[in-house]
């Protein structure tokens, strides 16, 4: 059976790692050659946001995914899994509010908005809020906080970037950020992982654990929440909801309708890892078991590639390098620390992240 | 770095599947273009018993290893491990005994012949044994059971194969068959899985298991054996030792100084699976723990690939495809069932092996 992804980054390449065992010939899109996924796989140089060379590039495939989310997919031969809905959905931060609102995920208050004039009342109405692109940014880009009504001009900037505007959302007390990823089968049946608890810093995923630090009830709220979501999309595949809790509450913050970055760990830490699951869900394989194995954290490795033999030192350390040339802020591999317990995790990733900063 | 690899079959399939996430670049040479590992890697058009050819494969390389035991590495000019002396003591089944002797590790009664008279004489002495020829047999082939003194025809045809003769091995009552696989790292550290327990069929192996059932006390036994092993060969690499239990006792079978079938299940059931800690062994990278995670089992697909879905559809099963068209007897792949404790592993594996026995 033959998968094509759009996007061959790391997710494309971890997709493909998963695949080769499962005997299914995974291929990627990708504009540069040199992706990560063509260390496993056949790249097809070419960019998904062309319409024309993603049916060139899906003629023959047996199912077409993705991996990243500025794709143009009009008149695919082939089944497109997930559904082209979940992504035109969650691409657009408005679209995706009012999606969340339909099924009665409750998100902060937010308001569209795409005049210097419609911000300032917008503002004025929320507060300290975050001012977002409603499509194009990610990892942190396209964001600028607004906690004074004075401090405007950042934001004001945003304005100028291409696409349909922006959204304005209330800031909320932070108590933990957490996400929930699950995948929905070809037979409509769900697997959902248990809550993941993020770090971020400067925007970007620094750090997730297995299990979230949350409080009693929050779980199963959001594993319904997502279930809903998926069964609303008439979803395949794997999908994370990005959620904060807040003063003890659940809120969603957003939707990310492929295979995610806080899901890494699944491949060490549950039965079936994220990957598998997502091919198992678009082939129409049936799902694997998303029962946690013990607890694990996973750790981005971001501009700097670490010594590996530093990583392996680490108990329980479980490194993936993604083959990219360093950057400032690019995500080049991440470590899985898996653990007998948490107490033991804890230690291990104290010395782990010691050892990263030692290194830079 | 980058890492040679002769041979290209699953081993090399499954050795570059597990490089790829370490940021390790490895290459396999094989006969075979359409190898298994070809699907992962760069497979190189070879014969790895053909030195000039391992001389050219091997040169820009940084450390050249093996998956199958017919190599020549004469003058490589790469570090070769685990190192050739493991494989030529090894790839002979009477220097092989006489290694496991020198060690101090007890086999059965063996004899070398090389004449139809010695055979004789040493199936007078012996008993009821097994008949194999010193080099080249593998998964059953090349050897005869002699159980009546009468019909020795089968075995003296063995005189004809190419190579140094024969062993005659007595035949020993078989409580259980077990193997110890473990991993020596450059700095001499030594990680020994736990035994697994191991049903062998037609000379095939059909089904591993951990943990073993085995009596108290041979564990210890079996991993100050293997330890003793390895260091006797200077080893640097993943090494399986395969046993008999027999009369409660512990005896040797034979060594196989590579990564080995029955631990495949270690890459789900253990905290680092072994071609990953071969990898690491051969790089020079720390050793990762071979400490288990849950019990597992492992059942061989000989001759026909099931259907993907029929397997998945059992709990906890991992499915590892080869990429090779059936023929009868070949190994095509390989299913772990990992499980909670071992009476749902026991049931997941009933379960596989009825859907595996309704596939035909």
């Amino acid at each position: 059976m033959i998968v094509g992804v759009l996007g061959g980054g790391q997710l494309g390449r971890m997709l493909a790692l998963a695949g080769i065992p499962l005997g299914l010939d995974v291929r990627c899109m990708e504009r540069a050659a040199d992706a990560p996924a063509a260390a496993v796989c056949a790249v097809t140089p070419g960019d998904p946001a062309d319409a024309a060379a993603v049916r060139a590039f899906a003629t023959g495939l047996d199912v077409l995914t993705y991996e990243v989310e500025g794709v143009a997919t009009d008149g695919v031969p082939v089944p497109l899994r997930p559904p082209v809905a979940a992504l035109r959905l969650t691409s657009d931060r408005w679209s995706e509010k009012q999606l969340l609102a339909e099924v009665g995920i409750p998100t902060a208050r937010t308001l569209p908005v795409a005049t210097r004039a419609g911000l300032v009342a917008a503002v004025e109405q929320l507060g300290a809020c975050i001012v977002k692109t409603r499509t194009g940014g990610y990892d942190g880009r396209g964001q600028v906080r607004v906690t004074a009504p004075g401090d405007l001009s950042a934001a004001v900037a945003l304005l100028d970037a291409p696409g349909p505007g922006l959204v304005v959302e209330q800031l909320v007390a932070l108590d933990l950020e957490v996400s929930v990823v699950a995948a929905r089968g070809l037979d409509g049946s769900v697997a959902a992982y248990p809550l993941l608890e993020n770090d971020h810093r400067d925007g970007i995923l620094r750090v997730s654990r297995l299990p979230a630090r949350l409080p009693a009830g929050l779980e199963a709220l959001a594993l319904g929440w997502v279930t809903r979501l998926l069964e609303h999309l008439g979803y395949v595949g794997v999908l994370a909801l990005e959620l904060f809790v807040s003063g003890g509450q659940l809120l969603a913050n957003e939707v990310a309708p492929r295979v995610h970055n806080s899901g890494h760990l699944t491949v060490e830490a549950c039965e079936t890892g994220q990957f598998e699951q997502h091919l198992r869900a678009v082939t129409g394989l049936p799902l694997g078991s998303p029962a946690p194995r013990g607890p694990a954290a996973m750790v981005n490795l971001i501009g700097t590639t670490p010594d590996p033999a530093a990583v392996l030192a680490v108990p329980g350390a479980h490194l993936h390098l993604y083959g990219k040339a360093p950057r400032r802020g690019r995500k080049l591999g991440h470590v899985t620390i898996t653990a007998p317990d948490e107490a033991v995790l804890e230690d291990r990733l104290a010395l782990l992240q010691r050892g990263l900063a030692a290194l830079g």
